[in-house]
């Protein structure tokens, strides 16, 4: 009777959520600092202060009905204009309002592209090891999630990325900086992306998309410019979320943002709001709309990041770990001490680290540490990282 | 190369929205108060002071880092127990939070609701004139959406509902209120529907769904008990939103609640949050999550509402138009003066009256006027709608 696929999603919820759960049952068992959880991005970093300043200044100074009151689908245009503004000072794009969506956070984001793109048995192009969610909303909408392999570096793997895309491809997604890995794409990178890409879209005679999810864009530890996806390529559709950069990862607001110069963009983004409709989005949460404006460039304080992430790598390979050394985002990947991650990761509960294997990411042999969380979590593991390699050591 | 059903929409967005764009720009061209904007179920009346007060309680007073972090995908756990226990305590229910999954809002609960149960060419029955989106997300999953054909008073007709009920048939939903008419079903008529659908299941022998769209629940105006479903049917299932009883149009936070007395309720619970996942909804907005416990109870002010409904029912009859009587919801159906109901609401826009034709509600020859304004532009309109009136007098 049921959707089998369905079920199985809704029983497991995912393995990061089911150890995040975990998680938060064994603290309350034994402690709350007695448990190391990496498992989930979301940040124990608050927010800047201009976002509850904002939030508490529009709840007080502004009329209720306007700030609680429904906006057009695709969100408030002068919220759009100020967004577009905005990308292209910083980015030296060429945006505008009427090609940007908000919606409810990145999930939604992708769900939307994917859903206005993919017909059932349609392709969809990532690069392992990618964010699991990319085939779930594949295979939500009868698409085929292909893996790009990466090099030994974690970036694409470009000679695979040709051959893999074919006469069904429609969208091609990245991360950038990318989680699991941490690892950025330089603009040599989108470069030679958008290079393949247009090759290959002269040859099938359509477009294909290049989706640049960016919840990570301003978590960039070295002051790295970030290669904005519109200049690179036409048929480009970028899907950002507030909710990293600026630890609201609870809160839904985020918005899909079409390229101006994709051919028949009208179109483009007419089935990008089509398939909004169709999944039930409408309208973001009108609130964190009216913020947007307020906090555009603010981010919550990068070198706590920084810092959780050269103590815990610094520690790590003194231990003796491997680790993906990561340029951006709030994540680690480590080479696993068994070549089952899935086995890796049980082990390492005993220790009361709670790491996510790399397994749901399309990839094996590693785990992701999700190094958002507070220094003193950071430092108080690393004895317990210690105990783990040893237990692997002598057995 | 897009689907054109969706490209369709994306367009035209639904009439109801159209209208209302049109009227946000027409407001620009000839004054605010110079156009009647009927359209759109947006209350103009403000929320409560208590969410307001609430939302700044929280902004300031609690750690930003819980009130904005994530919760479980089906939300924080005590908040949907003590819903749980205020529905249990107000309508003498048995539900759990367990069976809880807090949602971005009704059409999110809508849509999640229908990918859940519906596989293509399964069948959906409504009542017309009926909420639209029930056929955009029925026909976005390859359902086949079913009207029952209404009463004289805009009740279902049960002899019909009885036909209609196949071997296909997944769900049956209804709002009460209902939106566009105002009906509200009392408990006979939801009695009777469980008998019907009880009789069916077991001819069919397999369960169908009865989800109650509630998100007029708070709004009636003669202190009438709200017969909650799952105190008369076992496969039931409630869709609510926080948005109309709490003048919160564009902000999304409901939920959707299973019978804990449902056939394998583990089941059908975890289909839906499969079904979520897939969609894209996790952790509805956490701030709002967090706002729930503190206004459960809470209604704007419905005696506006009320003094809308009686001051335009009356004039409206006065001048000689047709009208069902309302007695929930902020909605009135009138009837239109000519058979073709988009023509009628073309002509009343001549006399800047925003009215939506019932077409998109599955029903002909009426429009509907959403009283949730300002007083003002009740008293207002009046002689606009005495032009209209006049204007068919006269061709």
């Amino acid at each position: 009777m049921f959707d089998q696929k369905m079920l199985e999603i809704g029983y497991s919820q995912s393995t990061i959520r089911d150890l995040y759960t975990y998680g938060l049952a064994r603290k309350k068992e034994i402690g709350e600092d007695k448990v190391f959880d990496f498992s989930i991005g979301n940040p124990s970093i608050p927010a800047p202060k201009i976002v509850n300043d904002t939030l508490v200044k529009l709840l007080t100074e502004e009329d209720s009905v306007k700030i609680h009151g429904y906006t057009v689908s695709p969100g408030n245009k002068e919220v759009r204009d100020v967004i577009a503004s905005y990308l292209n000072k910083t980015f030296h794009a060429t945006t505008k309002g009427d090609f940007i969506f908000l919606t409810c956070g990145a999930a939604a984001s992708l769900a939307i592209v994917t859903k206005a793109f993919v017909k059932p048995g349609e392709e969809v192009i990532t690069f392992a090891p990618h964010f699991p969610e990319y085939r779930t909303y594949t295979e939500a909408v009868g698409g085929v999630l292909v893996n790009v392999n990466p090099d030994k570096d974690f970036f694409p793997d470009f000679v695979d990325l040709e051959k893999k895309i074919t006469s069904k491809t429609r969208l091609v997604i990245y991360d950038s900086p990318n989680n699991p890995t941490g690892a950025f794409y330089t603009e040599e990178v989108i470069k030679r992306m958008a290079s393949v890409l247009s090759k290959k879209e002269k040859e099938y005679d359509h477009p294909i998309y290049l989706v640049s999810d960016e919840p990570y864009r301003e978590l960039l530890y070295k002051g790295e410019e970030y290669p904005f996806v519109t200049n690179y390529y036409d048929n480009s559709i970028v899907c950002y979320s507030f909710s990293k950069s600026l630890s609201l990862p609870g809160e839904r607001i985020g918005y899909i943002l079409v390229n101006p110069n994709a051919n028949d963009v009208n179109d483009v983004y007419a089935v990008i709001c089509g398939a909004a409709s169709m999944l039930g989005y409408i309208c973001a949460p009108a609130l964190f709309q009216h913020m947007v404006p307020y906090v555009l460039g603010h981010t919550s304080n990068l070198e706590e990041y920084k810092k959780n992430k050269e103590t815990l790598v610094t520690a790590l390979k003194e231990i003796g770990f491997e680790v993906v050394n990561p340029t951006g985002a709030f994540y680690l990947f480590m080479k696993a001490l068994e070549a089952d991650a899935e086995k890796f990761s049980e082990v390492a509960k005993q220790f009361e680290l709670l790491l996510v294997p790399s397994d749901p990411f399309d990839y094996k042999g590693y785990v992701r540490i999700a190094y958002c969380v507070s220094y003193k979590q950071i430092v108080n593991s690393i004895p317990a990282f210690k105990k783990l390699h040893n237990y692997y050591k002598n057995r």
